[in-house]
């Protein structure tokens, strides 16, 4: 059943974010709805943080369309955090029928596209997707404390502070639509680097993406832009390689959310950004509005998310990943 | 939006369950479709254990259909491990796209309701839902390593070594038709013990209860069956006492999984079982196939869980928690 991809008739209503200090002063900064200076957005801990992050870029998002709570018939949510605490904390109170995700950093495109499907059938006529990360928390958690001042490896990427929200309905709702869905299987290559996720999720992408253009009937060629989220400089060099020896070799509208957030030299990220965070802001403040733009009409997403936990590397186990397409147009 | 509820055309097509030796020796002991002696399902950790538990229960309920991975066309899986890596690592290399949950203990309802919701309108023909959970694992991630012989609390719950799967299809495909579904919305009543669940999952699982009572326009006495999953004893006393309060008594008819699973005294488990796999077990090795025998024709189940983790309760956070309704009938 892994053939077929499912036909969507959704769009987006809405969409908003929230990013860090770092995010802001990164080649996308002026596009954000919100920033930190400080990257603690009043709150003591982190985790905390992460919370309203997610509760002020679904608030943002609301506010565009001057929607409330109540018009809101579901949400999904997920990020990074042991139990996803980010978002069962920043998005308790809403009073909104709560679909709680685990997907790694490709929790973006697994959110958008339950709500897409939700939204398509008429199950909900708005359903929201939200999702963050945030460097000092999820670094904490996946590898040391910042204030270790760890030394990173040439491929590591940075985890992004930021949170994407998006608001979804049915195809004539919004600008840009949501169109098809291809979601992803979990696979796993054998790579066991933790500081390496770009090589460990590219073989998923890569499996999603030919499983797609094989069903559509479609070439690399035919999209504005193909956009992947979070493969950094590494595993997007990666997947070039391996969708030339498929048949489907990726050309200049091929890039990564995790390329484009950072400035690789000037802001010292190595492989690019990665987090739950990072494909939901850049998505949000700058795929879809240059899409409403125009720049771009016809357009693939694909969100990556690496599977593991750091017991799970500790016991020896590799790193199983997944990569959920979406194909948006307008 | 919270106050409709969501209609459903859906039923089971089939279900399987794989447990440890504690819940073998339970009241539910020989209808289980497997248990292991040692927990450990013949591998080197616990988490893997829990991988191989939820691998066996999915085969199981494949199995009883004659079924391959390539017949169903997506699953949902979640569990309690950091990253949900019980189901990543478990159902890895099906080949079966993937959409990873995290619902805490309440993960078997929400994947069961997001299964129902994409066979209703026909997304993919069936789609299994498969969760797990294991009382060492999950003790030494929650709490502490079970070497440590900590004292528990009398409202402390056991964590089921277990794991339940279900593979949903339309309306005819099944004998057991699930109905309607009542999604929760994350509810913080401010209890922070995080050896009282039962009394932290209650205020959420009594709303949704109240919310599907007041849309359905029905009333507890006209189900042969209202099964929660699992508030264990200290929950489910409190639960009968907010149902008194909000006009909706509860009568013989109610009970929860935590209740039923283990034997109170003779297996000292104090307030009951838990747990992601706790629910999955119980509805697949007893509801169901008590449904399907005539039992009860028309039931209730609500899946609980408790969104914390343990880092935001030394944070000195509260706990949220959610209830996810189903309603099924033969």
């Amino acid at each position: 059943m892994s053939e077929n991809y499912i036909k969507l008739d959704a769009s987006f209503i809405s969409f908003g974010n929230a990013v860090g200090k770092k995010e802001y002063e990164g080649p996308l900064g002026e596009r954000f709805d919100m920033h930190c200076t400080d990257d603690r957005y009043g709150k003591e801990t982190w985790e905390s943080a992460e919370s309203e992050m997610q509760r002020l870029a679904f608030n943002s998002a609301l506010a565009k369309k001057d929607l409330r709570f109540e018009d809101i018939g579901a949400l999904f949510a997920g990020d990074l955090l042991n139990q996803c605490v980010g978002s069962a904390y920043g998005l308790c109170g809403c009073n909104i029928p709560y679909f709680g995700l685990y997907g790694a950093c490709s929790t973006c495109g697994e959110g958008i596209m339950l709500a897409s499907i939700l939204a398509t059938h008429g199950v909900y006529e708005r359903v929201a997707a939200v999702t963050s990360s945030h460097n000092c928390s999820a670094e904490r958690q996946y590898r040391n404390p910042i204030e270790y001042g760890s030394q990173r490896t040439p491929t590591s990427q940075w985890t992004v502070t930021g949170s994407g929200a998006f608001i979804i309905g049915n195809e004539n709702a919004g600008k840009v639509k949501i169109r098809a869905a291809m979601p992803g299987c979990v696979i796993d290559k054998g790579i066991n680097d933790a500081n390496n996720m770009g090589a460990a999720m590219t073989p998923a992408v890569c499996d999603t993406l030919v499983r797609f253009f094989k069903a559509s009937r479609t070439h690399p060629d035919e999209y504005d832009l193909i956009i992947t989220g979070d493969l950094g400089h590494e595993g997007a060099s990666i997947l070039r390689k391996f969708m030339d020896i498929e048949g489907y070799p990726l050309g200049d509208n091929y890039t990564d959310c995790g390329i484009l957030i950072f400035n690789k030299e000037a802001q010292d990220t190595h492989a690019g950004g990665s987090g739950c965070g990072c494909s939901a802001s850049v998505l949000s403040a700058f795929v879809l509005p240059e899409m409403e733009r125009g720049r771009y009409k016809k357009v693939i997403f694909v969100a990556s998310g690496a599977m593991m936990s750091p017991d799970m590397i500790k016991q020896g186990e590799s790193i199983p990943a997944i990569g959920h397409l979406l194909v948006f147009e307008t």
